[in-house]
């Protein structure tokens, strides 16, 4: 058989597995009983070890090497560049290590959970250390170019170093923190959005406005859980919402930030499917997708201008507040603790944060029961406020206890991707005008031919040269807010 | 490693796959997007394909030889036997013949669906000879001990013989048709319910009763579906239902129908999950099961004497309709032209009528294109009705277009394992006074501790020997339907 042809064959049954992963997780968060938990994890584990058996059988390995040895196109190069990627990767964490990894996860994210809830991060930390060390053997396995912190990030943002991040990381935060500060300065008096906003109703709106913008509800579904979320890809990529009767924000604004996340997943060419090039760059190329969405465009003063006439009708709670002020009650700058709630401007100080701190983790500098003080120390210096405990604080995220380390960078990746984007975007096709006659489809085109369709082909920062024109610029996320929020707040950025 | 404990390991592997398969299966039919439904067919299939790859390597066979050889105690006696029967099964089908019958399947089914519609047996036709062809040769791989179609049997009835199951039938028949004419003779007038019985209201009232019957629905849940089914087992085992909001009958007794179904699935013993004696007997043990629940149950007067006020308070078009006009409108006996629309008495003609034809095409004695005329002239001889096309007659049930033959007996198979052990029930505890104060949990615990709790340790003949003491008799049955509908319409039968 032909050797691509071998590959691919192996590639699209790991393709399958994953797909049948993402239904159990999908159903694990939507409509499982409580009690088939310990069964669904026996599943999961077994789905997972199965992918990994299958894709690091030596045969991967000897095809690779026969293809890496031939002349091949640009998209069959991609492709076998990816698998090669996966395969080194998977083949140098011995399987005891990635079992220890599943053994503890489970218990480590149990423990914060209580600690979250006991606010009290003593009950933590003895975990935290575990998986630390144990991600640190990870690293040393999987090898990195210069910080083992490299080894991590690259699972979730591939080819990218810390160095490279750090470096435009720290760009942004000295031009963000001064900003953050003027506005914070000039607040205005709070619009307040208060009154019944009947989940049933709300549902009904926002799935009008996924269709408009090119969400596949024959490919996909919306159902309503604790934390939203999207799973799945190409003709099943389901999203998930939570609605609160008492505000329409946190539903309205998911709904489109999961859409984002969904059209990317809906987006990939078919012919592409169960290959690399139909899955996403990287994570922070995901969010781009659904930050572009969600802020730049569900957040625009243009795209209200079409919307607002009919949320307008359909919620009486609204009926004393005009166009403007609701424009205003959906982009208020304020500093605060939690990120999940956090405005679009202020939100990367969270992640900037979690980012430092992670490196100084990973480097040796700050140790396991350091990590509240300094957590504290940079909410303060960044952003002038301090937690009043822990369960606010250093615990108030998941991520440390599933040892995804390396994974929040990908969200402020992601909004600095999404105004790039969005800036060669609007040089090609009039993006206001469009959303103020509610034509949302263009905006997807655009997308789709720039970004989804394109999957894997390049690494995130070549996907950005090539799309963009230039490298990765955090000047295009700036300019955004220095126009966005000059002109909401009067003042200038 | 002990050869027991390492043939549990794959065994376990194989019902984890099996556990996932039903997961799958379950959404495909409750929330799967309509898309999504090419991806989810090779989902399963690539299942399917593992799951038989896992169960028939040659170490399944050594390790069977060798359990065979030792002196092993009751359990683990019944457990190799029954991993040897499917290891054997499994092993006697040519993989090409089985992804034959998967590739031929789905068409077949959609010619049905076709046929069904424009109620036109010949769209049909050739895809029926087709699906017989490959049942013959699995009949012919796996081998029969009297004629093929012990061997299609043998899949859901293990250890029955075609003709055991003809001997019973043929005194059910001699004794149920005069029934059946008695009854038709003496028909009293209809009681028609009618008006609005919302399906949320229905829902309550209808898990209220299945909390009482001991459904635990911390390990399963009820949704709603085109046809009602039940999947899963253990901790996860979901049911459905169709509500009708013009009559409340259908999706009333399909949800105590399938909650027996699953306190089945959920009344297996915690030690034996994952191996043979964690899973049903039988299907006719099943249906058993749900029968009982909802005929011998559901449909007795004891059982109304509790529910009914309460069900006639919270539906006001029930106002008119007293306890016994209520008890005959969910009792009435006619013969009808459509199996799943039948009452518990004409049910099993229904079932008669297929099992003589299936004979009858397995023998050779009756091709394709006669299956229409046959099927009409045994309604007319048995029940008096002769459809007025094929689309309500021999091509209403999907089973034929699936290549599920031998199924269809288990139903009638189910009603008189059901009250051969309602009366060994009746024996030792007061189930009419139990039924009379809505106390069901102890008919559960009957059930649990004589048959779920018991799985595949013995095979269905011996368990209902064990259980009631005599071999299956249909008397038991018969006479139920003699005292019941005796009774009801005032005759002598």
């Amino acid at each position: 058989m032909d050797p691509y042809k071998e590959l691919m064959n192996v590639y699209d049954e790991v393709s399958t597995i994953g797909d049948i992963s993402s239904l159990l997780g999908w159903d694990q968060n939507t409509y499982m009983p409580r009690k088939a938990a310990a069964g669904r994890g026996t599943q999961s584990a077994f789905l997972s070890k199965l992918a990994h058996r299958k894709i690091t059988v030596p045969r991967v390995g000897s095809l690779l090497e026969r293809l890496e040895a031939e002349p091949l196109d640009e998209v069959k190069s991609a492709v076998v560049r990816e698998v090669r990627k996966i395969y080194t990767r998977k083949t140098s964490i011995p399987e005891e290590l990635e079992a220890e990894i599943a053994r503890s996860e489970p218990l480590s994210m149990q423990a914060w959970v209580d600690a979250k809830q006991k606010k009290d991060f003593s009950i933590f930390a003895p975990h935290l250390e575990r998986v630390l060390e144990l991600k640190k053997q990870v690293a040393e396995k999987v090898g990195y170019p210069e910080i083992p912190y490299d080894a991590l990030l690259e699972e979730y943002e591939p080819y990218t170093r810390t160095a490279q991040v750090k470096e435009v990381f720290e760009r942004l935060r000295k031009r963000l923190v001064p900003i953050i500060e003027r506005i914070s300065e000039t607040q205005k008096d709070e619009v307040h959005i208060k009154g019944e906003f009947k989940p049933e109703v709300q549902e009904n709106f926002y799935k009008r406005i996924l269709r408009d913008m090119g969400y596949d509800f024959e490919a996909g579904r919306l159902d309503t859980t604790e934390h939203p979320f999207t799973i799945g890809t190409g003709d099943d990529t389901r999203i998930t919402t939570h609605y609160y009767a008492d505000d329409p924000r946190p539903a309205l604004f998911s709904c489109i930030h999961e859409g984002g996340h969904a059209l990317y997943e809906q987006g990939f060419l078919k012919e592409n499917m169960h290959t690399p090039l139909g899955e996403a760059c990287s994570l922070g190329i995901h969010e781009s997708q659904s930050r572009m969405w969600e802020n730049l465009i569900g957040r625009s003063l243009s795209f209200w201008k079409h919307y607002y006439p009919e949320i307008h009708r359909i919620f009486p709670a609204l009926s004393n507040i005009p166009l403007e002020r609701f424009y205003r009650a959906v982009n208020t700058v304020r500093p605060s603790l939690i990120r999940v709630e956090a405005d679009e401007v202020t939100y990367n100080m969270h992640i900037l944060i979690r980012f430092e701190l992670e490196i100084e983790i990973f480097n040796g500098k700050l140790g396991v029961s350091e990590i509240p003080g300094a957590w504290n120390d940079k909410y303060e210096k960044y952003l002038g406020i301090v937690p009043e405990n822990d369960g606010v604080g250093c615990l108030q995220d998941i991520h440390w206890s599933i040892g995804a380390f390396g994974y929040f960078p990908t969200y402020t990746l992601g909004n600095l991707y999404a105004s790039q984007f969005f800036d060669a975007m609007k040089r090609e096709i009039d993006v206001e005008g469009l959303l103020e006659n509610g034509q949302l489809l263009p905006v997807l085109s655009w997308l789709r031919k720039n970004v989804h369709e394109r999957g894997k082909l390049y690494p995130a920062s070549e996907l950005v040269r090539v799309v963009t024109g230039r490298e990765l610029d955090e000047s295009h996320f700036i300019d955004h807010v220095k126009r966005k929020y000059g002109n909401l707040y009067g003042i200038s950025l």
